[in-house]
């Protein structure tokens, strides 16, 4: 019988929690709402004793929402960490649940993780490198280079990389509470509300030039992220990226920017296969959690 | 005995090639200028020739100006691509040394070659992830992730990545023909004799505004390295990053532009030892390359 894993996509509002398959198929799932610790992991801790009584899974993997500290040989490892939500700043998250179950564990990032769905069941299937980004309430990006999740000092955060602004055609000052006008203050889904004045972006029309200068913003964090990083693809998700009319304008401004410096083939006759939506839309978290906990079976 | 290994550092304007070992330490080194391929070629291979006949090497490295194609599948796996460089467009320079040796040879970019080089024997001793940024005639960079070369659909090209470039403040067009102000355009040396109408940065005496200029961005860049890549270390090296003035101005401005969202104590508490000059002044690259050598004899 095919082995079973155990995954939670660990969200600022939701827990999803689900058993699945090396397949990618998943066979349960449970949405628990983000409230606080003391409520929120009893409800998750008895879903994965519940489905471990009745089929026994074998790993269990955690996409969390972040900071977190992903580094094995670190004290807090299995930690968010620096979070301003409250009560799980410095949340041993992973120790929680090592308290119930003695199995292998992984544990990473939420986008990570996503990356990592996409990269064994979506569209990033075959590849060897690739960056997620998800655009919505903030902008976070994860990824693999080389076959293996990027880890370094800690984990990317490039939903706040720094990109032009041109104050004079946008004098919008940006939403981020740290940077101001980065990629987030300037592109994520609050940005759009504050500087168009509506309550959704759902209320500005597919031609609203607000969608210009919003792929105009994210064209640019593409740019540098094939500068920077020069993955094999790039695959964006998240609630803005419900507006498909961005991604014809985000490939075309891409290749604009970059200016016939990057001669690759993926740049200059396949922009539409490079720049593409989720392969697992919805789904890409808690696949990459199920893929967390099968590679911590496999001690990948 | 020690093995020994032949390290080629192909640049722009010269070859480096020298003979090392396993310690890195350099035994002998020659200096070829860098005209067209029919003369400098048979320099290099006479170079690796005679060495070979004395004292018989292992493997040889390449790191090289480019870009190039580092990738080992690929057909023109190799070979300098697209580079405007005359006589250099699309040549086979592995290929030329294969057709004399019958030997493991490794290849990569220069600055994939110098962040090696640093990573075995400088500055990034001891760690599984660190960027080395080469500031001079243009801006270029490479690095390791995971302990493995950056690549991905090729390699980084992050001299070229766009930052912010606040055109009241500083009014100045950018030098790159390709982006007019990204990085290189607006912080390469050319760059700062353009803007300041000067024959040589070194004509600027140390205190000038023309450094914090420079270290602001250059600090941008810092920045957005720490968010995207998220590297152990940044390693400065370049004829720019000889003025040592620069290092505590970009220290405290990337500190400054990443403002408290980066917890990591690499940040707050340890900034100077996070940001450094490298630690093999002058010979990362060929070290580099020797180090490619090594790699490519134990298949790494």
């Amino acid at each position: 019988m095919n082995k079973l894993f155990a995954g939670i996509e660990a969200g600022g509002t939701k827990f999803v929690c689900a058993i699945g398959d090396s397949s990618g198929t998943i066979l349960n799932r449970e949405v628990i709402p983000t409230t606080v610790p003391d409520e929120t992991m009893p409800l998750v801790i008895k879903y994965l004793q519940d489905n471990y009584a009745k089929t026994p899974f074998s790993a269990i993997g955690v996409a969390s929402f972040g900071p977190v500290d992903p580094d094995p040989n670190s004290p807090t490892f299995g930690y968010i960490t620096t979070t301003p939500k409250p009560g799980w700043t410095m949340f041993n998250l992973l120790g929680a649940l090592k308290k119930h179950f003695q199995l292998p564990m992984g544990f990473d990032t939420d986008v990570n993780g996503a990356a990592l769905g996409e990269y064994r069941w979506g569209a990033g299937q075959g590849l060897d490198s690739l960056i997620y980004y998800t655009i919505g309430t903030g902008i976070g990006a994860g990824g693999m280079l080389s076959g293996k999740m990027m880890h370094g000092m800690m984990h990317p955060e490039a939903g706040h990389m720094f990109i032009p602004h041109d104050k004079v055609a946008d004098a919008f000052a940006g939403v981020c509470p740290f940077h101001g006008d980065c990629l987030e203050g300037l592109a994520s889904g609050p940005s759009i509300m504050k500087r168009w004045q509506v309550k959704s972006a759902l209320d500005l029309p597919p031609d609203h030039e607000a969608w210009d200068l919003e792929a105009k913003y994210l064209a640019y964090a593409m740019a540098n992220t094939v500068m920077v990083l020069s993955p094999q693809k790039i695959i964006l998700g998240g609630g803005v990226m419900k507006q498909q009319q961005l991604f014809p304008k985000i490939r075309q401004k891409t290749v604009e920017f970059l200016a016939g410096y990057i001669k690759h083939k993926n740049i200059i006759e396949n922009i539409d296969d490079y720049i593409v939506p989720q392969g697992l839309p919805g789904d890409s978290g808690i696949c990459g959690a199920i893929a967390l906990a099968e590679n911590a079976f496999n001690n990948l």
